[in-house]
């Protein structure tokens, strides 16, 4: 079978193959680097990847090739949580933080995350359309192929569903491929404050409503001290479970409540953010597969501890990364600072990393067979980055190293600029 | 006078007017912002700033106006203290480091900054010129139009000659506007072990030549426990002052040395680094006038300490900010995270950050009178920002937001990529 495409004499080529379950231990320091190699495309899928040159069996007539000699090239990044489409943004309260204003006077003054539910009520389609869509082109830009987002930032059904409808809509008209989550139990609406149950209930009555529209794959709940407990979370993905949700939790972020241990229980693809979570919980997920999903940038942002991703990583979690794009707690798109954090602040070493925001995160929204890995069969999205290794791409911190972006076999960003 | 060119409409326009001194304490956050205003070029020089719409006085049959509506405006970036023109690149020394091997080891191994050493001696005048070119380009992109560099990986003449022969051959050919720094006591060169004096000796036989050639308005002296000691460093500066060199010292930045102090001393224009620097030696600093120029991204990148800003600016230093740009301890050219560790990393507010990267920066290599503000008769270095106002630069913080950068007046990058 002929290529349509061949990118040839690849510095680095980190191809991440063989990896039907997310990886664990060791597994994730043992990538596969191909030195001075090839990757072939058809009809947007890889074809083959090897070392050397490619042969006759795959260039044809049409083949177009290109030259990547001193790059280095690795899958698309997937980034697995995100609250990507919001309204407004809260530059307003960065000068509040850096005086010391604790968050929940903040919270108290209509600020924080309930500011950001009063502007995405106030937002329209368009509005949050275009404001998501820059972000994405942005989170383009640094290799980010596919990338979850959530909804959260409604609490209500209808504005819920303007958000996910946004993120549907974004799917289809976007390259970027867009993993949807339902959130509705992202904080408790000011009217329910003190009947946090009643809300549960509210949110379990939304359930039905997002699937029957096909708006969300996910179920997430912000199972916190002062948000959802423990019960109540399990409530809520117990309920969204029997409908078929695949379930997300962001665990552990502040106070150790046992969110890992649940996220464990109740067979979640994922537990998110835990920083504290306990070493039994830890165990638990490791036991039952469960990806760590960590967010540096937010630990960086608020000045807090960092998740103890060695710990996971030896105990036989399997760790990925994502940004946690958020106006409050974590207001940047650039996963390759996110990768940089990883080693810098997680301990982590660049193969670790990359493991991480490749197949572990595409493990941990359920697309491994699809994307996370430059295999035979699978898409073909993947990043060249102008670097000459992959250690380079960590060292060398704070700027894109992105070259070029391909999605499905297509150049849709290319020296500064996107270009779908 | 007429304009060649108006940007109108500017969201904000950060002008930093009115500053002959460098800003001390409240002044560093007295930054004067106009809201709706716009920006007025004539040869290359700002003819006029101010709100509201441009009048007949100064749009004329040949004025191009450009619209900035939404957008935020802010004076060239400075950045007065990089490591701009080297060889190699140390991605290598990474895992060593996160294995926590000391540098003493990896120096030891023939790594560290004696491997830059080797990497600058080997490179050509050509090699370090496209390498320094590249990086010279991404700051421009990210918002600096003027930059200092420093020699100091050669140690000895000739290779020193090298490294400052591509800085001017860069000043003269690229946009951004370098200022030189002959750093030559930047490190003990291995066949001068234990015996530094003789190679202090070596440094201030180069002085004279270096300035003959015209190739260095700064000298530097890296005084620090284990390199060069307060006595060496003293009698260096002051042989460079005697032949017009300003001065600059690599202060306290691991011990507390008396870096500060002796940079008052002397006075030098900067005292740089400074996460070890004494009270008195801050507070001699103050009394001296000598710019603070702090570091942010070597803590970020080494896990160090910050050093005390908010000390600085309330004993009435004034304070800089720079990127330290190098292989080593800071392989980063971005300013504008620079900006954001500022804010997050030693706790600056936005509006002092902006000083500190500008007007501060400017005094700290001798330039204020030509840029660092945006006022009549000043060079039209400015930035473009895709940011509504000046606390969203700092707040979404790990991209670049810069949208077009002006220099002489002309547009020298846009929207990702240089086109000077
Ligand atoms: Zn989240
Ligand atoms: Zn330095």
């Amino acid at each position: 079978m002929k290529a349509d495409f061949i990118l040839r004499n690849i510095g680095q080529l980190i191809t991440v193959a063989g990896s039907d379950k997310p990886r664990v231990g060791k597994e994730m320091s043992e990538l596969e680097i191909l030195e001075d190699a090839y990757l072939a495309v058809r009809d947007g899928r890889i074809l083959k990847v090897a070392k050397g040159e490619p042969g006759e069996d795959i260039i044809g007539e049409g083949t177009v090739i290109e030259d990547a000699r001193g790059l280095t090239v690795s899958p698309g990044l997937v980034d697995p949580h995100t609250h990507l489409v919001h309204g407004g943004s809260r530059e307003n309260e960065f000068s509040l933080k850096l005086e010391g204003v604790p968050y929940i006077d903040i919270l108290k003054q209509g600020g924080g995350i309930l500011s950001t539910v009063r502007a995405t009520k106030e937002a329209t389609h368009e509005e949050l359309y275009h404001k998501a869509k820059k972000s994405l082109d942005t989170m383009l830009g640094f290799g980010m192929t596919t990338v979850e987002a959530k909804s959260g930032y409604g609490l209500d059904l209808e504005t819920e569903i303007k958000q996910m409808e946004v993120a549907k809509r974004l799917d289809e008209e976007h390259p970027v491929d867009i993993a949807s989550t339902f959130l509705g139990a992202h904080a408790v609406p000011m009217e329910y404050k003190r009947r946090s149950d009643e809300f549960v209930e509210k949110v379990i009555e939304m359930l039905p409503v997002v699937k029957e529209r096909e708006l969300a794959e996910f179920c997430d709940v912000f199972c916190e001290e002062g948000v959802f407990s423990v019960d109540q979370t399990r409530r809520i993905l117990l309920e969204a479970k029997k409908l078929g949700y695949k379930l997300k939790i962001h665990a552990d972020e502040i106070v150790s409540l046992g969110g890992a241990e649940l996220a464990a229980e109740v067979g979640a693809i994922s537990g998110d953010h835990l920083m504290a979570a306990s070493d039994r919980g830890i165990e638990l997920m490791a036991r039952e597969g469960v990806v760590a999903d960590i967010l540096p940038g937010t630990s960086f942002n608020l000045g807090k501890a960092y998740a103890p991703a060695r710990k996971m990583i030896d105990m036989g979690v399997p760790v990925a990364l994502s940004t946690d794009y958020n106006p409050g707690s974590c207001p940047t798109e650039n996963m390759q600072f996110i990768m940089q954090l990883g080693s810098l602040g997680l301990r982590m070493t660049p193969k670790e990393v990359f493991t991480a925001v490749t197949i572990n995160a595409a493990h941990s929204i359920g697309r491994a067979h699809e994307i996370g890995s430059l295999e035979p069969g699978k898409k073909a999205d993947f990043v060249v980055f102008d670097a000459p290794n992959l250690d380079y791409i960590i060292y060398h911190f704070g700027i894109s190293h992105t070259k070029e972006v391909y999605k499905g076999g297509k150049l849709v960003y290319s020296n500064g600029r996107v270009c779908y």
